[in-house]
């Protein structure tokens, strides 16, 4: 067992925010292969503006933000795609130790400091924390086994949250 | 341009550490795919046991952490992959404005609270902050494009860091 040493926190305030259609977590799409063509945007706040250069030539874009309406978190929780508790870390749920996000969506258009974003799975309003690019060469690993997803694989496509987690 | 609200900032408690064969950014792997085979272990502090459960059957697992020695930012950076300086999101430089990095390791075993992982590219005693799953049908697009990063593609595996990040 690994003793919890005297390490500082990190600190990051957000440098945008994310706007999508989903204005409650009852609803939504679980992740961003639910939300195959849910338009959403990026507001990158303008003091980042030369951040951005280059981004346009990328297909996709990896979001990194925080889960604000979480307010507390559970170390099993049972997936909405599944009946059994998983150990947190072993799932996608929003209710984690530390409440970040990350989601990969299609970069369709930049105007100024605002993204348009396809695939979107999160709640407007969702507070930026970080973007990168979406490299395959770094990100993309088809063949993975995914544990207990692998017996309710393709559920995630339909199902959809309900208020478990608010 | 998207003025900057009074939103306040998110902060996180480390909740492990990361060990691996890297002591100095000099030298360094910059990305998983130029770090295969490089074995390193996760130490997840003890009273986050119970979150691992069902982890174990996950081909590889995202890391999200702290680059806890950038202790300043620049909005663009010449990537170690190009001569060009490029904006900051579209690399993935860890001196961005909030330094949070993420990693795509093949998880190998568990021990109690210790992950044995491969394809390590971090630096030894990085601070951990939350472990996903790495779901192919979340995460995985293979054709996705690359902007500037395709002209020098296949350069990852080989590059190695120097000290401009330090």
């Amino acid at each position: 067992m690994h003793a919890e040493p005297a390490v500082p926190a990190f600190t990051y305030p957000p440098i945008g925010t994310i706007r999508s259609p989903f204005h409650d977590t009852a609803g939504m799409p679980i992740q961003p292969n639910g939300a195959r063509g849910v338009r959403g945007t990026v507001e990158v706040f303008g003091k980042y503006r030369e951040g951005l250069s280059d981004l346009d030539g990328f297909t996709r874009i990896i979001l990194i933000y925080a889960f604000h309406t979480c307010t507390d978190h559970r170390l099993t929780v049972t997936p909405f795609l599944d009946t059994t508790a998983r150990g947190v870390f072993a799932t996608r749920s929003p209710r984690r130790p530390n409440a970040i996000g990350i989601s990969v969506v299609r970069l369709t258009g930049m105007k100024g400091t605002t993204l348009e974003v396809e695939d979107v799975d999160v709640l407007d309003g969702t507070p930026l924390l970080d973007i990168k690019p979406y490299v395959p060469e770094f990100d993309s690993y088809p063949g993975s086994s995914c544990g207990w997803l692998e017996k309710v694989a393709g559920n995630a496509e339909t199902a959809r949250s309900d208020d478990r987690f608010r």
